[in-house]
């Protein structure tokens, strides 16, 4: 099939995510170039085995298929889209993108948030703590996460409402809409194979747990956060909404991007030593209003994600498919790779200035952020990782009050 | 039908279950006496509307139905069980308890645990942070809470696998099993009816939503979480496994335990204003080794909840069928009254002595928690509120080294 060169998802990319036309079900479909392929009947007419898996509203049935399965469909994909003999076939197969509604590509069982990058964790501790060390005191010990709220894991271009809250005004409590709305750009990771009840996940099992990577934008109330987290952590300053990208790339298309990760000290504990390199060359985009105010390297993060899953099952907790865990805040060593606005801004001390000439150092209503990601590909080529995009909406009732 | 004087679930409690005999599906069933009520196939033969919903291996499917229907299946079940015309019927339809297996009542949605108990938090803060103030700034302000693992929250029963994990030793850092671990004896709510993504649930919707409660026993790895719990809180020193009792109690059943809430100061923001009296004289029991060794209190708790639900969709969250959110550990102001053995043996420097003269601070391997609760019935009689019981076995792997 024809694919435009500057597409985002070319021939090798291949990610899945549920769409609908019309009236028609949500069923799983895969993205190239400027169309999706309707793969439920695809997979039909050429009698693919478990097939039917497809013709679903998540991809939580193919998910739990495990990694053969994974690697089988992705080899099937790469023959259609890439082999003239089965162009005219796959072309009676393709929805144009813009006639489709992208849903909620997975159902999400637990949901984690990693805390792994260094520059960030410093970031937040010179802000927030300056006072104390600007990193946790078992931060290099181990990735430091939290779990977070699954059912408001929404879709890209799902409308954010301003949440209100309990934050801190001087001596006074004051109760209203958030007045520090922020973003979070992260890398999240899918599981599809779930693992034992009481059985850690080894660090060199994770792709064959992961299915895939999607965009996550874990948007922040900062002030609510900032007064609530005392001793356990985020609850509603981030309980409102996750976004994430539609299209969940597979792991093997980031094969790669697969880099060294960064040196350790101290050295890890036994059950965090690196099997292998999965510190990933991804390179995130944040715009806001159009204009990109960050690049956030993901290659630099502390703790890979085969890292995350081993210490999150660490203590026999088990994984289940549709399990999301993202990285945490991407944040790099450059004032421009900053990947939320609390740090961009520097609390709000250094307003970032828009290509409209505007000024800003948290989110205002109206404001629309899109994070975009891409990976080398095989070949000197490049792979996008599709798009988390929200914008945001006034806060439900009530104006601030102190 | 015929009730034992003594049975802890007599004819007024009816709690929902899920249960299996034999080779059988697992469906549901209403406890009574020393037997359980096979529902699916007695309203299949009454003809009961919905009835179908019985027929499943958990209670969403009868939870999502809203609180009209379960009040209509609660007051077709008293008319089954107290009058004597029914008799026979029923009694084609009972299920010795002995024979049956107990499963998992429900799916959990989104798990929260809260911080609601002032005697707890205070506790806690003496023996952890003795520097600082007892209660954490926010405590009076809005209910402490945070996201929990779905996946590992248990049924009575299920063996607890002693987590390894890091914690601090002196100036080092240790890997192996923990060597603190404990319990929180605490009240869960399980809700059945949805609410709608970014709208608050009212604090007087409480009772439209939530539809029973369970006992729950959060055990808590206390070193691996003194490690690892700042600045996000808890992580793997809770995620390893929580355990629920396996029979839900209808709320309608501890309608005549309602008291009014303690005197709150300050004043709680507009969203948590008290609506109706959803404080709850029940009183648990916690057993070790077969020696009861507190008996917290749970009518004190600062936070109902009703406010818990109220805060937690605060933000625009919403709540789904399955969600379940646990009160925290329910201590008293005595000291027999306290619901962990951090604070009973007052973080090992007060040893408890059980009823065999050994002498216990946190639990070994082999020790047994059962955690029981009772509540003030209609009429001056007494609802019993089902059992949550856990065996401590070994750690899977490795021993403590530094």
């Amino acid at each position: 099939m024809q694919i435009p060169d500057d597409a985002r998802f070319g021939a090798y990319t291949l990610p899945y995510g549920v769409f609908s036309t019309g009236g028609e079900d949500p069923r799983v479909g895969v993205a190239v170039g400027d169309h999706i392929i309707d793969i439920a009947p695809l997979a039909a007419a050429e009698s693919l085995e478990g097939g039917h898996v497809f013709n679903q509203p998540s991809l939580n049935p193919f998910m739990a298929l495990g990694r053969p399965a994974w690697d089988a469909v992705r080899a099937w994909l790469r023959e259609l889209v890439t082999s003239e003999a089965h162009r005219p076939l796959v072309e009676t197969h393709l929805v144009p993108a813009g006639a489709a509604t992208l849903h909620m590509p997975f159902e999400v069982a637990d949901y984690v948030d990693f805390y792994s990058s260094q520059a960030h964790a410093e970031n937040v501790g010179r802000i927030f703590r300056p006072e104390a060390p600007s990193l946790p005191a078992a931060w290099r010990h181990l990735p430091i996460g939290y779990h977070g709220r699954s059912a408001t894991v929404v879709p890209s271009g799902t409308e954010i409402v301003r949440p209100s809250g309990l934050r801190r005004v001087g001596d006074a409590v004051a109760h209203g809409p958030s007045l520090r709305l922020d973003i979070e750009a992260e890398v999240g990771f899918v599981v599809g194979t779930p693992s034992e009840f009481g059985r850690p996940v080894n660090v060199s099992d994770f792709a064959e747990h992961v299915f895939g990577l999607v965009l996550v934008n874990d948007w922040s109330a900062r002030d609510i956060q900032a007064f609530e987290y005392v001793p356990l952590g985020p609850f509603l300053g981030k309980s409102f909404a996750t976004s994430v990208s539609p299209w969940v790339v597979p792991l093997a298309a980031v094969e790669a991007a697969r880099v060294r990760p960064p040196a350790r000290d101290p050295e890890p504990a036994p059950h965090l030593a690196d099997a292998d390199d999965w510190a990933l060359d991804l390179w995130l985009e944040v715009e806001w209003n159009g204009t990109v105010v960050a690049r956030p390297p993901f290659r630099y993060m502390y703790w890979t994600p085969a890292q995350q899953l081993a210490h999150l099952t660490a203590n026999g907790a088990h994984v289940r498919t549709g399990d999301l865990y993202a990285s945490g805040t991407v944040s790099g060593p450059g004032k421009d790779q900053r990947g939320s606005f609390l740090e961009l801004s520097w609390n709000g001390t250094e307003p970032v200035t828009l290509g409209d000439g505007s000024v800003r150092s948290f989110l205002e209503d109206g404001d629309t952020v899109v994070i975009r990601a891409s990976a080398p590909g095989p070949d000197g080529g490049v792979v996008g990782l599709g798009a988390v995009s929200g914008t945001i909406t006034g806060a439900v009732t009530g104006t601030a009050t102190v």
